[in-house]
């Protein structure tokens, strides 16, 4: 009979042995960008619906859970017919990173370093590894317009990547201020730039021919052949001036520059990233400097610019041994439960402890054999039995497990 | 003018300083409880909401944030009139701990001891220290019957109270059959027991007299008298025999009888059990077992006890150097951004990232000690100034955040 108890639709629960996976990776990422500066914050799960869908979140905003009104305000909204939401969960965290911004500046440092890891919620079709809970993992630096910002962010994500053993990931770079020059070049009216920008981002899916249908189709033949030849022609060796510093500061072969990137999110303003990885058949992560955005809610400009490591994505690429729990893990079997024995069992695992091994207490359960497969599978190296005749770790034979007892 | 931007109502923003000693806490309660064998799981923050509102989740039922259902099911839902919410944000992490047992038992060690460190939302009135997001802790031990369970659990508690330097809190323990002896002792019948429980819990409040006056207003004057004699009789010193094993293998002193605690929830089966600590008017933490919760969904019992820490609670009496980062934090101040000095600046960041520290990039400014007051109250420790003419640590003068320039 199958079971009919589970998590919600496109959500997931963990198991041990991946949740180990999950922190290890996380502290690994979270723990690269602290050496670079970057300092970690948190915002609540919900914001206020009426912020969360003013527009910042692009299409995302339409995929956000609403949380329903409480109490007397539900009843004055169902008697009036107004809106029945007042929160939503957060769908990214770049739009909560905005309104902490908003709220805290006079607390944070002038050129801000933010790590933001947390889950978002998306209402979005299930389907295979697309979840509707999924852990975002962004830095940013807020208040910094060189380009030393881009620099710090680059050199970081590809630091994090390499401690996760993602050594092949590149990262493709390009400009806004590129693309908005080609389009103009290729004779887009300034009103068209959005639709063609779509199009082109198409690139990957349906190649050359497929763009230049498409611009020939809503933007007229002259367009179309004037993608065709700008794209057979572009040299991709040579970094543009714009991106130039980039390139020559960040170790050779990392960064590709890719004329064709445009990344979907409408705010982007100067560089824009996309990380690729050979195991992988979607992009990793992405971001890009987004000046206008963070000053929203303050009615001014601030300098930023942000980077997003797909979790849920890279997660399956890194090595289970690159994220394996290094602190041995071992069985206490207590051969009864008599007080002697418990007392020889808390003094042999304060020895062990000592050595820095994490001990876990079985009662002998009648097939040993079972009790330490399923150990084995749940992390566990070694077992010792422990009986009222052993008060210390000197006396106990510790094993491994899989070597069998009988 | 005051700032209108702000986190929902009840909920927080961490900013770094914060944020660090939260993830530091975290870190050393989760090691100890790993250290005892604990393995840590993660379930979704939603839940189904038939099932979060199912009835095990008592009045915290009640405060569920419940969200709505999208799309064509939302448009069904208002056309008929019937609930327009699918979903429910968890309120405690029990209620998902047994959906996920039974989801995944399969999977499971037979016995599992679980570490569940999350978020949970409760749309309660907020007021000073109660929050509308807050993070629980708790470890529980599921298929195990015997009071190895409860042992395991109150040293792991105790442990991971120590290392936080909370030694001088203090787990009252009482038995849930003691509760009922006590109350068929008192004359009350079966019916009352729940609404004397109730009063009984209030003792902390309203005193013997106020317990005792409540207690014959609702149950006649026989049994007001004869709980008011057993409590000037009772004796806590010495614990029952149904708590025997519990107070004779753990620390002495660490352990406190009383025979008046209750707990508010209805699905305790067991010993019971609730943290104090000196510095804290409220309890910390608390848990039981409740042997008759985790098996409804898959329709047996499966004994079951648990314990949570109130996270919020603890890290106010935790003392900021318990959680202080080790890791020495260092400013690399850039004469200019020239690519000379970069390239100076990032040999020097691996020579300091050898040597442990964390390392961030700034820019020079107009007002250096502006900055350099900004990073001390952000936790950097020490700072040097990366020219043209410094190309490794050697050639440079490291010092201490605080000691001016100028």
């Amino acid at each position: 009979m199958a079971n009919p108890v589970n998590p919600p639709r496109g959500m997931r629960d963990f198991l041990p042995a991946e949740k180990a996976k999950r922190e290890a990776v996380l502290a690994l990422i979270k723990g690269t960008y602290a050496a670079h500066g970057f300092q970690e914050i948190e915002t609540p799960a919900m914001e206020d619906l009426a912020r969360l869908t003013s527009g910042q979140g692009g299409d995302n905003e339409k995929l956000a859970y609403r949380v329903m009104k409480r109490g007397a305000e539900l009843e004055q909204a169902i008697a009036d017919g107004t809106e029945l939401a007042d929160l939503g969960l957060r769908f990214d965290l770049t739009v909560p990173l905005t309104r902490y911004y908003a709220t805290n500046r006079a607390s944070l440092p002038n050129v801000f370093k933010a790590i933001q890891v947390g889950p978002v919620w998306r209402a979005e079709r299930p389907q295979k590894g697309r979840y509707r809970q999924f852990v975002q993992c962004d830095i940013d630096i807020i208040g910094d317009s060189t380009p030393l910002a881009e620099l710090e962010l680059l050199n970081a994500s590809l630091n994090a990547l390499d401690v996760l053993g993602l050594t092949d990931a590149v990262i493709r770079v390009n400009h806004r201020a590129l693309l908005v020059k080609l389009l103009n070049d290729l004779g887009v009216p300034e009103a068209d730039h959005g639709s063609a920008m779509i199009t082109i981002d198409k690139l990957d899916k349906i190649e050359l021919a497929g763009v230049v249908t498409e611009l020939t189709e809503r933007l007229g033949e002259s367009v179309g052949k004037a993608f065709e030849a700008w794209f057979l022609e572009v040299d991709t060796t040579v970094p543009p001036a714009e991106l130039e510093d980039l390139f020559s500061l960040i170790r050779p072969g990392r960064l590709r520059f890719d004329p064709t990137l445009v990344r979907g999110m409408g705010y982007y303003t100067g560089p824009i990233f996309e990380i690729d990885h050979p195991g992988s058949g979607s992009s990793i992560g992405g971001g890009g400097r987004y000046d206008g955005m963070v000053g929203k809610w303050l009615g001014t400009d601030v300098p930023a610019v942000g980077i997003s490591i797909g979790f849920e994505r890279v997660l399956d690429l890194v090595a289970d041994e690159v994220a394996a729990d290094e602190m041995p893990a071992v069985v206490l079997v207590l051969e009864d439960s008599s007080k002697l024995t418990l007392s020889n069992a808390f003094a042999i695992q304060k020895e062990l402890w000592a050595e820095g091994a994490n001990v876990r207490f079985e009662l002998k359960p009648k097939r040993l054999n079972l009790l330490l497969d399923s150990m084995s599978a749940n992390g566990f190296d070694a077992f010792a039995v422990v009986t009222e005749d052993t008060s210390s770790l000197a006396e106990l034979e510790v094993r491994p497990i899989g070597q069998s007892l009988d």
